[in-house]
């Protein structure tokens, strides 16, 4: 754990550089767009440790797998988001001495993201080898409103010296992945064109043929005044460059906007990149450099408005929260359904930059209670766009007549994982899928989405189950034999509660939508049965008669769930009874040992419980919370804010404050020690989460009616969230023994309150 | 499958080139002598596919795992045994042409392995493309005798032309083994000598520096007349070569006897290695070729002695199983106590070369019964002296007080293995470990093993079990949990019934032996007390405890053991009502697939039964054998044996020969398409063992008494197997209704013939 980023409300703030820190930092102080991002790498020459990255989202390359024992069934390749081209660069020597902080002395160094503003400044002062000192101050933006690309203004000012100062900016396309299972680099050459000014590099990927124009055009000031210094151009294999010389005096500062573009061929014509690379650094830097600030900060402004957690009397958290919520913004926009969320956004390479179904249980409920519903709809899509590699994926391992197994890891659709454990068996996956059609449904009520696209996903999920499961002559019930639950510290078990229930409720939920596309979609209906070959009758009493006959372990006893056979068989001790030295146990055991023990690594009968909450009362909650929350060493990132929310749920708000302090700063202070590898963005929805629905009880049921039950923790004075429900947008401000909603929408919208129904007007607001 | 071999009752002949079929001849033609050994490679240069393959026992190289997804607790090196200097070459140029049977017109191509001789004789004639051609023979041993070496004899015939022969004999060292797992080459050069006739190089592994000193002297004659050509030599890196070039005429034979060896630093200190060497060539050369060959037919014949089976009236048959009892013999001799016995011998890469529970399982009751004593008590040293390490890697799984996990895979003690299921998991290789220690007693009555080396083993075995389980709440029992049984089509099952059984074994034997101590090595044990920590009392009553409470799935409807919790909730379906095109399943199954299907890799249950037969019902077998072997696919060599075994046990003869000729003929003919990749030589134990137990069905129980019940296959007039016995040797015939047995030793016997006392005679023969 580190403790280095100073606390404020709006900004991360690093004071004094620390070499140790910087690959930490580099994550920390990303930025991106939705489009693209990178890592909080210097502009000037680093000659020390420093995880260079920069990435352009939807452009992968399939690294071809490498393990140590084949398997039948494992794919070929594993899809990795790319580091592309590092457009950041602008080298810097002063009287022929380069600056580089790995050998300058450095002082008065900070960084400082404004996350309510959606920038990144750095600013130090250098002395080099000879004792020349300059100060530098680099202001970067990726633009959320040119979105193609964005902007550094980078300030040197001649400290104690009269000299020249060489300013070197370019593109470097001559990149790896740190990843790479053969060593090999992923980019080639395709074009570039180089001219005083302006540079642009045209890269293509090996394999996949993605091309992105990485463009650069830029200018410099002295003192505020345009220079016109003579340029020099430098071209090698895969980098453009620049070069000018400027003759400063003490006191002077010489400044270079350098504007910046990654044009991909995911959205434009390969033989129109260049052109339209242009076109959009002309147009940035026509707006200038202010101008774009400007614009940045007031559509950043906009997203805050949706989506802030405002929390009064805890600085601390409320940097935390901010820090979750303004990652989540810099990932995903939600305008194009062939994107994703990785698990590490736009910063970092570790598990491949690829989908997991952390989107679905995680991210999903973040984005659709704080952005419009396009939103998810279009992570929905994306998987609807992968519904026929699901069918294909799930014909590899056996199964027949349209079964779809959605990829535990991917990014076309393929499956990319490789260890049978997970890759076959942890297919609960398929549910979280299925669940965020549903999810969706209640919270925005669009359930045309189930005509055009919903019941074909649903259908192949629910075939799938019904294939996956077998009748039992030991327990003369249908089982699900040999899966992974969401706790990975099991593997190959039967009868797992969590996937065994979730796979019930899709058979559950596809014969309700059967019902509601007869209803209201009639004509679509016909379509897809004709285009699915559904035969109703037949299929959908087969799901009835399995949900009929499922087999779900529960102990009387102890009146819990048992989350699969042989759990009781298992040494059963509780995690605060262990030697404490032994955590976490996945760096301290070996993995058979893991698998024997009683220790879960995250939520498994509770994250059902938590989906489907309304199915079970208070008590039932609360006998499983109070069994399994004991025996989870929450040793994934996702599982704190489960448990913060159930807590929440029976009452123990002192719990739910504790798992929500465990979440909210994870990368701020790198609880894990494992933040230099990039941010944990998937798992920051959760803690969004767990103040929404843990502390206010937010919950949306069947009923689609949005209920509240706020408590607020010791800790704070007050929070205030935001949260928009099928089409009204609130402000939720919850203080003690006070709850005020202000909708600032032209939607009135009725709130249950503690189960008491509230009216909230439109454009009005009340308190309870 | 394959059957381009020709039946013959002593030889294996292959006539006709088919380059297709090379890396499969060149495994069925290996050599070995225990301490060395090579594939049926060629002289002569060849261009077309082949593996080459030379070993020297011993020496291995701990080559850096790679693995997809990393487990703590993975071993970092998987040990290989290394493809060595390649001794064989003699390179041939007829007026310049190169002579290699990739691009000349080949005839009368005909591979012939005397394995009553112990050599490999090669013909051909070749036709170059200028049309000149030779005919070619060449014999090859190596020796049994003089085992650090052998010697080829090459005679090339100038059949249609006058003209010139080069002959380049040569040792080059610089060799890849295919399956590096960096493209590493794991060899460098330490030394070199060459001078006319004689060239030696020494070379060094990396890491492990094992040093070996490959030498070769050779001569040359024509028409049988030593020749004195002019002789230049060639250096090169990592190589050492000779070359002469003889003129000869139309009909003359030109012959290069070359002799070899491989010095090894394990044998002898690395500063005598080329001195070693130079003493060896010397000998070898002066005793000739022709008196190499007719020692080795001598030793070969005394091998064959105590281990042929003559099977009468039935050539397929007899020559498979020779075939197999020579291979055995090639690989070990039990002279070496470092040494075992890998998985492909010294005929392929494959496995690495290393030891597996193979050895205990298979291996042991071949030479039990087959040769001296020494042998398998070398056998059982060689775990004793990784006893060390055992105990280590239990250590890393977290366990403490002298418990030893032995490696599933090993060449130095160290575990070499990395699939979490099977490295981890797979214990029952503990059990069979034990087993070996009793096999070997009950066979030669040395209880003074126990005192000298087996209890130290036991005890660290049985310490590893009482660990290893944990008592139930769920079950009120002690259980063993995630373990991978036999049968690896199911991983992380719980209560595998026979890991459980050899566990309870474990300790019930272990406690017989501290009674033996007690009672006849009670001086030793006090010793051995001491040095093991080992607190009787309290010790040994816990594993009665344990013992008399351990679970053990048991089926009453069925009358059956249950191969691990779970099996009944599997679909039931026997193997002959499956799609047979989906066989072998491990060829088409996604791994999820198998896991949770009943289908069974190999005997499970049954190769616990087949272990402690005494112990149960001819009922009881019969009901679990009808019960699970339909169920089996055999997809492992190490199956049918075993089956084959209990067939004749519960009088189903025809099912006992069906499985026998599953194995007899399984290199030969090339059953499972991957004799390429070497013979399965621990497997050709269960062939042997299929005759002797299986046909005859010699048993050996705790009592030490040898026992037959010997029935005939009705495809066969007679049977003759050799056996040894507490110091007794025995040629058993069996045909229609009669059994002879006839002892050529000194100890007289007392044998059971289907439970009738026989007393056979020192020297003496009894018909029955």
């Amino acid at each position: 754990m580190k403790e280095y980023i100073k606390h404020h409300e709006w900004n991360i703030v690093e004071e004094g550089f620390d070499p140790a820190d910087n690959r930490v930092s580099e994550s920390l102080f990303s930025l991106g767009n939705g489009r693209m991002g990178g890592r909080g790498n210097f502009e000037e020459k680093y000659s020390g440790d420093s995880l260079l990255g920069n990435y352009v989202a939807g452009v992968y390359y399939p690294d071809k797998t490498r393990v140590g024992w084949w398997k039948n069934g494992y794919p070929e390749y594993f899809a990795k988001v790319l580091n592309a081209a590092n457009w950041l660069g602008i080298h810097v020597e002063v009287d022929g001495e380069e600056l580089d902080l790995a050998t300058a002395k450095v002082e008065n160094f900070k960084r400082d993201l404004n996350m309510k503003e959606g920038y990144l400044q750095r600013t130090f002062e250098a002395t080099l080898p000879s004792g020349k000192k300059v100060a530098v101050v680099s202001t970067r933006l990726l633009s959320i409103v040119d979105d193609e690309g964005g902007a550094i203004r980078y300030e040197v000012k001649a400290v104690n010296f009269s000299g020249n100062i060489k300013f070197s900016p370019f593109v470097d396309g001559d990149i790896e992945n740190e990843d790479s299972n053969y060593d090999e680099k992923f980019w080639v050459e395709v074009a570039k064109e180089n001219e005083a000014g302006q540079a642009i590099l045209v890269s293509e990927t090996l394999k996949t043929q993605f091309q992105v124009a990485t463009g650069m055009k830029w200018n410099l000031t002295l003192n505020g005044a345009v220079q016109s210094t003579a340029i020099e151009t430098e071209n090698k294999e895969k980098f453009v460059g620049n070069s000018t010389t400027v003759a400063v005096s003490e006191g002077d500062v010489a400044t270079i906007f350098k504007y910046i573009c990654n044009i991909s061929s995911e959205n434009h014509d390969k033989g129109d990149l260049i052109a339209v690379a242009k076109d959009y650094l002309a147009r940035v830097e026509a707006k200038g450099f202010d101008t774009m600030m400007e614009e940045q900060a007031a559509a950043w402004a906009k997203k805050w408005e949706f989506s802030d957690i405002l929390i009064e009397g805890d600085v601390k958290a409320q940097q935390g929260i901010r820090f979750n919520i303004f990652n989540m913004n810099q990932t995903y926009t939600g305008e194009d359904a062939r994107l994703n969320i990785g698990p590490k956004g736009f910063t970092g390479e570790k598990y491949g930059g690829v989908t997991y179904w952390d989107t679905e249980a995680y991210c999903v409920p973040f984005y659709l209670m704080t952005a419009e519903p396009e939103v998810v709809r279009n992570l929905l899509i994306y998987r609807y766009n992968h519904l026929e590699r699901a069918i294909e994926n799930a014909q590899k391992l056996g199964f027949t007549d349209g079964a779809a197994l959605y990829p535990m890891v991917t990014m076309n659709g393929e499956e990319c994982h490789n260890e049978w454990e997970i890759t076959f068996e942890e297919i609960h996956r398929n549910g979280a899928i299925a669940f965020a059609i549903y999810n969706y449904i209640r919270h925005t009520g669009d359930d045309k989405y189930l005509a055009d696209y919903g019941f074909e996903v649903l259908l192949g999920i629910t075939r799938f189950w019904k294939q996956r499961v077998n009748w039992s002559v030991g327990y003369n019930k249908y089982v699900m034999l040999g899966v992974t639950g969401p706790n990975e510290f099991d593997n190959n078990v039967d009868n797992n509660w969590y996937t065994s229930y979730i796979a019930m409720w899709c058979m559950e939920y596809t014969t309700k939508a059967v019902e509601i596309l007869k209803e209201k979609y009639s004509e679509r209906y016909a379509e897809l049965v004709a285009k699915t070959n559904f035969n109703e009758a037949e299929e959908v009493a087969k799901w009835a008669e399995i949900r009929d006959n499922m087999y779900l372990g529960y102990d009387e006893e102890r009146n819990i769930f048992i989350q699969a056979d042989g759990f009781f068989n298992k040494e059963q001790i509780l995690v605060k009874d262990m030697d404490q030295s032994q955590l976490p146990i996945v760096h301290h055991w070996s993995w058979d040992r893991i698998l024997r023990s009683n220790f879960i690594k995250q939520a498994d009968v509770l994250q059902g419980i938590y989906l489907f909450e309304e199915r079970f009362s208070v008590e039932e909650i609360k006998a499983n919370y109070d069994f399994y929350e004991p025996r989870t060493v929450h040793e994934s990132s996702l599982s704190p804010c489960i448990h913060s929310i159930l807590a929440g749920k029976i009452g123990d708000q002192a719990r739910a404050y504790e798992f929500y302090l465990r979440t909210s700063r994870l990368d701020l202070d790198d609880y894990n020690a494992d933040t230099r590898d990039g941010l944990h963005i998937t798992s920051m929805a959760g803690t969004w989460m767990a103040v929404v629905e843990g502390f206010a009880g937010k919950r949306v049921f069947d009923d689609g009616v949005l209920r509240l039950a706020p408590f607020i923790p010791a800790e704070w004075g007050a929070y205030t969230f935001n949260i928009t429900h099928q089409g009204a947008m609130l402000a939720v401000r919850v203080s003690e023994g006070k709850v005020e909603i202000t909708n600032t929408s032209d939607v009135a919208i009725n709130v249950f309150v503690h189960d008491k129904e509230v009216a909230v007007p439109a454009n009005g607001n009340v308190a309870i």
